[in-house]
């Protein structure tokens, strides 16, 4: 399926998953020259997403090995094509989970390249080239200009790099739902990981009521205290769920694992929307009555449009929001997957891509 | 729980289920007097809808016995209240599924009674004096006219009956989504049953392009001839899945037996939404997939409002809409019932309620 091409000659340093242990070592490999329409980017941080250790592990059952992961990319422009538009060497730029898209359909034309049929992830994708796209566990990157974002100067690269996918993937419901720029609503965040922390921090930044709710008490303090939400319910506790029934405008539903959607249905309005952005591999265990008798939508939607994104990031800089990190050196990513995997995380795992020099001689 | 009431004098013919057998046998009881705000109604038919049946079997562990079912209720007004406004004796009126709601909430207070968390059904509901309900298999009903609608001259009152439940179901998410004033959207229709079949009729009267989607190889030519959907897909045939994926606006699904979403929801466009009015007592399976790559929707509704059911008969006047129905006198009850619970019916049985003294006879 994937090729090589004469033009793949820039030597990367990276690290790779090369089977389904999903363990990550150091792996050499070569990128395409900077194109007429690329950016070349030196990678200085990438976040760890729960996506990545999916793909390393071959969980889907899509994986083609070896795999290069990471999506939230945050570097230094140190080249740029002749036919780029808005970006120079130096810029701070981010690419998030795009590599590329037809750039001819609709969706495209609407900016919203993320439901593209053709859409190529920025790793364990097939490039317009038909080479596989390796990600942002590396220290260089070519990206195609129309997938790239400038990062705002007064956000910090390490702790904004999570929002080229978790914040992005949270944002875009909330502005769909004109969550954004209307506040007052009321808002729950279940599941308060990578994007459930950063859903809390939009919601109150945008001026609504957040209520967290997670299968974890020790989550309450964190929800409260650490972000400002303004109630905890506890999933398993029925006299919590039954006390907010019918309470919330909406809800992003950010976990992954498989649940139970009856008792979220039941806390919303009628009319209110569950959004969906985890994607457990199973199905899940949908009630019909809730729906019905209360109206209620269950939706779905993956990260946003790049145009977005932009917009994402500008927003971030009004309000001071990035994601809470743990900086990681790139010989601990193993490690930080495995906690990852338990969910032992405050609340995103970002690489230090620059500080890589020991984990190679390693 | 329920209570008799002094003023409940008025003797009624009915037929009722008594257990769990659903058997349906005459039954004699009493209804209130016509009070300030109601009107009494000489019923003259009745459809059949699956409600019924679930109901008369207590398949949803719910049913207070004997249970009076029938919420496809037409007739003439014989008796008005001195509060009634809008109607006189001898008026061709209607009552669908609605008894009684708060008049206080929200929703009440903007035509949404169906959504009201005190809404009552017109049987196997509690009324505001504590009785329970008894519903359209009767001779006699009493209504306050807050849940009653004028049936228009030109529609026959036979084939008119399913359209206060069956009719209104489809009609308000088409309403909802923009799809009676804007023509040109390319719907689905899941099952070809009492609501679907009138889902088809709308969809058409309307200007869609319609496609009727069924697991019966049969229901082709009734769609496409009888009713003119332009149109059908086999739902085992995964050739004709694929070619139609992501082709449709707007996917109706009746269907209340258990079924798969997935090959249902690939259908839609990005965006589109999958608006369930089947209720499967267990629960359906959900995959996150489609609806998280394709923005998808899956919505949830009931019925619609006591305005939107007057609005929906006049435009099924305007659309000379009716129901497809096979009458039945009511000595026929059981029989139908067995029928429907096979799907052996084209498309609604509507008892001839006025034709009843031979089955009270039996």
């Amino acid at each position: 399926m994937a090729e090589s091409r004469a033009n793949h000659t820039v030597s990367v340093s990276g690290w790779a998953a090369h089977d389904s242990s999903g363990k990550i070592t150091p792996y050499s490999f070569k990128r395409r020259q900077n194109g007429v329409n690329d950016v070349t980017i030196k990678i200085l941080y990438c976040g760890i997403c729960h996506t990545d250790l999916h793909c390393a592990k071959n969980e889907w059952g899509i994986t083609m090995y070896p795999v290069v992961p990471g999506h939230e990319i945050i570097g230094e422009v140190t080249k740029v094509g002749t036919n780029v538009k808005g970006f120079m060497e130096g810029d701070r730029v981010g690419v998030g989970c795009l590599a590329a898209s037809c750039l001819e359909c609709h969706h495209c034309k609407t900016d919203q390249e993320n439901y593209c049929q053709d859409l190529q992830f920025v790793y364990n994708g097939i490039f317009w080239d038909g080479t596989i796209t390796y990600g942002g566990y590396s220290q260089i990157f070519v990206a195609d200009y129309r997938y790239v974002v400038h990062i705002p100067a007064s956000l910090p690269m390490d702790a904004a790099a999570p929002l080229l996918c978790a914040g992005i993937t949270v944002f875009s419901p909330l502005k769909e739902h004109d969550l954004v720029a209307t506040a007052g609503k009321r808002i729950g965040v279940v599941g308060l990981g990578g994007l459930g922390h950063i859903a809390v921090k939009f919601g109150k930044a945008f001026g609504h009521h957040v209520t967290v709710i997670s299968t974890s008490p020790s989550k309450e303090p964190e929800a409260k205290q650490r972000l400002g939400a303004d109630h905890f319910i506890l999933s398993s506790n029925p006299k919590q769920l039954q006390a907010a029934r019918r309470s919330m405008d909406f809800i992003l539903d950010t976990v992954s694992a498989e649940h139970s959607l009856l008792p979220i249905l039941e806390l919303l309005k009628v009319n209110g929307t569950l959004f969906l952005v985890g994607a457990p591999d199973k199905p899940l265990q949908l009630p019909a009555f809730p729906l019905i008798f209360g109206k209620r939508s269950v939706k779905g939607g993956i990260i946003g449009g790049i145009k977005e994104t932009q917009e994402m990031l500008e927003v971030c800089a009004k309000y001071n929001i990035t994601s809470d990190i743990e900086l990681i050196t790139p010989d601990k990513i193993n490690e930080a997957m495995e906690r990852l995997a338990k969910n032992d995380v405050r609340y995103r795992f970002v690489i230090d891509i620059a500080n890589a020099v020991t984990s190679n001689n390693n």
